[in-house]
């Protein structure tokens, strides 16, 4: 194979000229593979190895890089040499480096040596293991390691294969709350008739992840019947079980049909908790489907010391965690488990002809496709089984302890200046906080209560773009009550103690900045 | 860091012995990022070399896996060299090789150097892209290479971004279509009201892939509002406008509400065209959103020889085709291009306050969370603009005509034998054939039709069973019109005309020992 590096004619397409120095003949050829394979890993262990020298939120203007690459794709091949070098010039400038030490924002998005290892082997197969006969393997591992994972998270043997339940690997939560809450919306509408979907009411809190409302509005629930009760500070934003009773008992006194409770485990905003235990009481006394969405905080409780954030599971009928966050996966690889499977498999299964074989009509094997919305699906089981053999479980909770460790510390460096506060308590590995102004107006005079918070919040929005344009650290933003607040989630792999001492460093000088105007 | 390898007592955990000879400190370390990375780069490639030496369709027995592998996570890391063995040992029989020269099932998955090394970059950066700011380069790219794909298929400019409609990059297609399901419904119902969800009426062929019947049910459409409009050989199974037309008309005298046809292009049992043109004049004359799924034909079009197959797409809503499956990129990679992406938007999208930023609510930007079912998203654009450019248009053309070519090849051989015949007309690299039995029966004597076509099938099932059961090739089965048929799929990357002529001469093998004894 013969490259030629293109030119700028060579970059427009507009007439079929031949030439024989562009001709590739075998796009999947082993040397190739090898040749270039070993060209980007490199590429790509030299870009962790000086990752610290990137500005880790990007800095650039929406556009920027339409004017830097042509309006074509290339009419001739181009080397990978020249790629790997646009990365770096034009790419590496617009990508907001969530792999960085110094990234805090949202949740982690975590990658692994043994993760990137487990996505190449999945790629380097690309089955596409829709049926258990599509490629064997893809689906009993991801049974196996569906069990092995939900053994060290102390799951109730019913959400296991080994207890008639069953654990599958999704892309994200958003998909795999839409299974379950397709699954239930079914089972309800076969007892009580198709023509009462307009009666399914689907229930979370203020604080439950956008993902719930987004699966509603596809699953075609009724707008005016997605309840987000409303949390307070005396609950710490977590879901009150009377709240939820109170609210299904109205429903159901206006004719409703209650059908879905998602609680979560960790918010995205705080981290906050719902009471699991207490709420599937509740749910039970109404026949409602329970989903715990754990997308962060899940892997936390292979540790037995947070294992309790779950106590209560038991009484739910689906789990999900999503490795790519915290469990060094890299992206995608979310765990659901369910009790019942055949619940998922009534709702989402469709038998097309081309797809039948022995084995899925002897019934003895999983068809993964149906507990999905997809038909064709990655090879994902590999990444968490690497993960999983390739650190051990030792290793895995002292990951998570050592970012839980480095959250408190933060935690800590905050609550010894007396110019921040802490808001939300910290559960796992975020710490939520935000700088006080001074308790009166610039003009010295005192001001009233909603003054004051707008003014702390135009501080802490100020704070925040004030650090993350500075390329040094990555943090992003929530809004509780009202209140501006900053989140420094600790987790992405490379993150050690120095990053966050120094990080604090930041947020402290940019706020002294800050303060000196206000 | 080092590594011991385990002992089986290692592989249980049942308390927590440390032992710092299994200690990780950094799980992306990038000395041993770089040391496996080689390692894993190299194992892949070798896998390539001897591809040819596994049998393609895997022979393993429910459940095989379960009896090789530990019932639990190991305690302690395990070295990723212990892994590989194991992945050979265990994995490997298995895997079905869908990257195999003899594979011939489905569609193929269709990797390639390039797309691998698109995906380990995408990996590698591991950001997740919901929006413009989480990392601009992700969106920015995969505006600018759905604009690039969409020129090279020809497409209306109003599906581009540079004619206000736009391109998104999603898993699969059945995501693509429930996005533009919901959004159609929400289009009709906030002119129709709510409560008139049981009134839709969705539209498909009896040919068209099953994704449409499980979006429809995701979406909430009624079971009984769902049309499979029955094609006949005299249409070469496509869907006729007429057909389409007289099921509307019927429906809309039934006071319901047509809302979204499904057009496919290259249906997956047979390859037939649905004639995208003159349904969507009927489309029109009802207001009916039409979506032309191209998810394994699609690629063709970048051929000027193929591209009037989607003539009239001007009159459509939404069009996919799956990169993955014959344009190189490895799985998932479903490219959706819409004209009016305020419409998956007002359906799709949701706005967290932890999301918010500048960018965003300067609406200068795209926010792809709002076009898909997920808010989270890999960077998927970087294996698409790595495939156009390190191929080229010139030599993407020439893969796809050397598969045609191939295809037609096969077909010619399969024509020559009286013994057998070719089914439905060969349009792009499938082909449908099936073996005749003799005119009679077992016993000398003339039987009745149905008996015929019986035995007919059963001949066909058995000699599919046997050449994949040979693990020389693998071909997978179709029926149509209630007759048995096998599929010739030819696009593994890897398949050279040797292989087409060796996959007939076992075809024909097999079919004479089995013709022997019928």
């Amino acid at each position: 194979m013969e490259f030629h590096i293109s030119n700028m004619d060579s970059l427009k397409f507009d007439h079929d000229h031949e030439n024989n120095s562009h001709i590739i003949t075998n796009p999947l050829d082993p040397q190739e593979f090898r040749r270039n394979g070993h060209l980007v890993i490199d590429f790509i262990a030299d870009y962790y190895q000086n990752i610290e020298k990137y500005q880790v939120l990007s800095q650039v203007e929406p556009g920027y890089l339409r004017k830097l690459l042509p309006e074509s794709a290339p009419y001739h091949a181009e080397p990978i040499e020249i790629i790997l070098q646009d990365v770096q010039k034009y790419i590496m400038p617009g990508i907001t480096h969530w792999q960085s030490p110094n990234y805090f924002a949202y949740f982690p998005s975590s990658g692994s040596v043994a993760g990137f290892l487990g996505e190449m082997l999945s790629t380097g197969f690309n089955v596409v293991g829709f049926n258990w006969m599509s490629s064997p393997a893809a689906t009993e591992l991801e049974c196996i390691v569906m069990d092995w994972l939900g053994e060290m998270l102390k799951l109730p043997k019913s959400f296991l294969f080994s207890g008639n339940g069953g654990g599958v690997l999704q892309g994200t939560t958003c998909e795999a709350i839409l299974c379950t809450l397709t699954a239930a919306r079914d089972q309800m509408l076969s007892q009580f008739g198709r023509d009462k979907i307009g009666n399914l009411v689907v229930y979370g809190s203020d604080q439950t992840h956008s993902a719930l409302q987004k699966a509603a509005q596809i699953a075609g629930i009724y707008p005016k019947n997605f309840r987000a009760i409303k949390t307070t500070k005396s609950t710490l934003y977590g879901l009150c079980p009377n709240s939820l009773r109170a609210t299904i008992q109205s429903d159901v006194q206006a004719g409703l049909v209650p059908l879905f409770l998602c609680a979560t485990v960790g918010t995205t905003s705080t981290n906050a908790i719902d009471p699991i235990g207490p709420l599937c009481e509740v749910a039970k006394d109404f026949g409602i489907w329970v989903h715990i969405d754990a997308a962060y905080a899940g892997s936390a409780f292979i540790c037995p010391e947070f294992r309790h954030f779950i106590d209560g599971i038991e009484g739910a009928n689906s789990f999900t965690l999503n490795a790519h966050k915290w469990f060094f996966t890299t992206l995608d690889c979310c765990c659901l488990w369910v009790k019942d499977p055949s619940a998922l498999i009534k709702s989402l299964s469709t038998n097309a002809e081309f797809l039948r074989n022995k084995a899925s009509d002897s019934k003895q094997v999983v068809d993964y496709k149906d507990w999905q919305i997809t038909l064709s699906r990655r090879f994902r089981a590999m990444k968490l089984w690497l993960v999983l053999r390739n650190y051990g479980v030792a290793n895995l909770r002292n990951f998570l302890r050592s970012h839980v460790k480095m959250a408190k510390l933060f935690e800590e460096l905050v609550g010894l200046d007396n110019r921040f506060e802490v808001i939300a308590p910290r559960n796992f590995a975020l710490v939520c906080f935000r700088v006080l102004p001074s308790p009166k107006g610039m003009d010295g005079y005192e001001e009233g209560e909603a003054k004051q918070v707008e003014r702390a919040n135009e501080l802490n929005k100020k704070l925040l773009e004030s650090i993350n344009g500075s390329g040094k650290v990555y943090m992003s933003p929530t809004v509780v009550d009202g209140a501006y607040i900053i989140r420094c989630a600790i987790g992405a792999t490379l993150t050690e103690e120095r990053h966050v001492i120094m990080a604090w460093k930041i947020v402290k000088e940019h706020a002294a900045t800050l303060l000196s105007k206000y």
